[in-house]
């Protein structure tokens, strides 16, 4: 269900069949939280979009008609989820891009949807993801391996996965980062050769610094993960969320998540 | 530039925004040659697109459906380019597919634009494909990487592009397969981690079979190329080209690609 769309500024449900965002996922995407009236972290939500705009070329939409646009579809409205895709353009067939197309813009509000209480039972996802660096770190629109990974589990038989890359280090949840708690330190993938650069994980890393927790940005395997004191993944929508198992593991420990979502004022989504 | 475009059978030039194809490049597609009024191994991009909705979990469309709509938007037509694009369908947000979706088709016919005449130039591509054999071989909406590469060089200053995986073998071009000749024998790239299985180059390996040349599917490394006494790049649309050159490479031979084309009766396009 979206509650207000607009594309390239006028409300509509609809998009060229030849977008490139349609054609070969040629985009990016955002995905923020609407709450109390303003979306938090909107900044760093631009800021992402930007950056990932200069890495694919794509032509970035003017800052100021994006966050007005933004602006009008949450006006009035107090919670939601804000979803923006920015994509190359429309127009041409094969894969080379013109270097004239001015980029497509969709900005939608979502209703925010309930999120399983408490902590968090999780898995490892059978589909790997593919590394490469020239992707790594941006939110761009190529998910099909998201798309599988959440395809390995029945709604309700477990909250989230967390998925290893080819390679077998872990990266991420399908939709989420994770960190790892050992010694009182944090630890959380580098993503050196995939996954996204969080926002709420960025937030994590700089509020872990003025609370004076070791913080490392690491390769990690499984084993890292398994045999952590505690474990915690984080989303810009859901926040920080406190992990309770993965597969027949479990954790009751989440003395840090908590201290950092107290630290970020999270309210509980 | 589309000649006739029908979505979900009907006659439009556009989408649903929220459609998954869009949002995530969850979907597949296929390029086929309208020539002489029919398109050329039709049943094959049809089997391949039917084996990718399989490995991607989509509901395929009815098969009578599909040609029919091919039918429709090819009637009249003498000469273009067929684009057919499936995706998972349209609703929701977030990863997961839901089980009741059904599938979008998009059903285009394009212009064929001229070709460079005769043998090509091609260089070596920067970017890297990941790998990921849940992915491999099926023609999926998630091409940046292809994207991305043919953005490495201006129109005109090469014809195609090699890309290599991260580890470094051999895959493909950024819009065609790869063979190399040595001694008489043909070897290509075996797909097993990236890369899209092409319906010329299944041709290619039959008629191989039928010419009595010895064929072989393995990992390819740069230097396979590089030494090869004959290159040539198979594409459904452009047919089997010869390779001229890749970046300060010269190859002058290009008998074994002209007895295959011959043997597939493959019009100059």
């Amino acid at each position: 269900m979206t509650l207000a769309m607009l594309v390239n500024g006028e409300t509509s449900q609809l998009i060229a069949a030849d977008d490139r965002g349609f054609q070969y996922g040629d985009g990016l995407f955002e995905t923020a939280l609407l709450v109390g009236g303003s979306v938090r972290f909107l900044d760093d939500h631009l800021e992402r979009l930007f950056t990932g705009c200069d890495r694919l070329g794509i032509t970035p939409p003017e800052e100021q008609t994006l966050r007005s646009e933004i602006a009008q579809v949450t006006a009035g409205a107090e919670r939601g989820v804000l979803k923006v895709i920015v994509t190359r353009g429309s127009g041409g067939r094969g894969y080379r891009p013109s270097h004239v197309m001015s980029s497509t813009r969709v900005v939608a509000l979502h209703p925010l949807n309930p999120a399983p209480k408490g902590s968090l039972r999780l898995r490892w996802c059978d589909i790997r993801l593919g590394r490469n660096a020239r992707l790594a770190g941006i939110k761009h629109l190529n998910r099909l391996e998201q798309v599988l990974a959440q395809s390995e589990w029945r709604e309700g038989e477990a909250d989230e996965g967390l998925m290893l890359d080819t390679e077998g280090e872990v990266v991420c949840a399908t939709s989420a980062n994770v960190f790892a708690v050992r010694d009182g330190a944090l630890i959380t993938p580098d993503l050196r050769f995939c996954g996204v650069h969080g926002v709420m994980r960025a937030q994590v890393l700089k509020a872990a610094g003025k609370l004076r927790l070791a913080v490392s940005e690491e390769p990690l395997w499984p084993h890292d993960i398994e045999t952590a004191n505690e474990v915690f993944i984080t989303n810009a929508v859901r926040g920080i969320r406190s992990v309770a198992s993965l597969d027949s593991l479990q954790w009751s420990e989440t003395s840090v998540a908590t201290r950092l979502a107290n630290a970020l004022s999270l309210s509980d989504t």
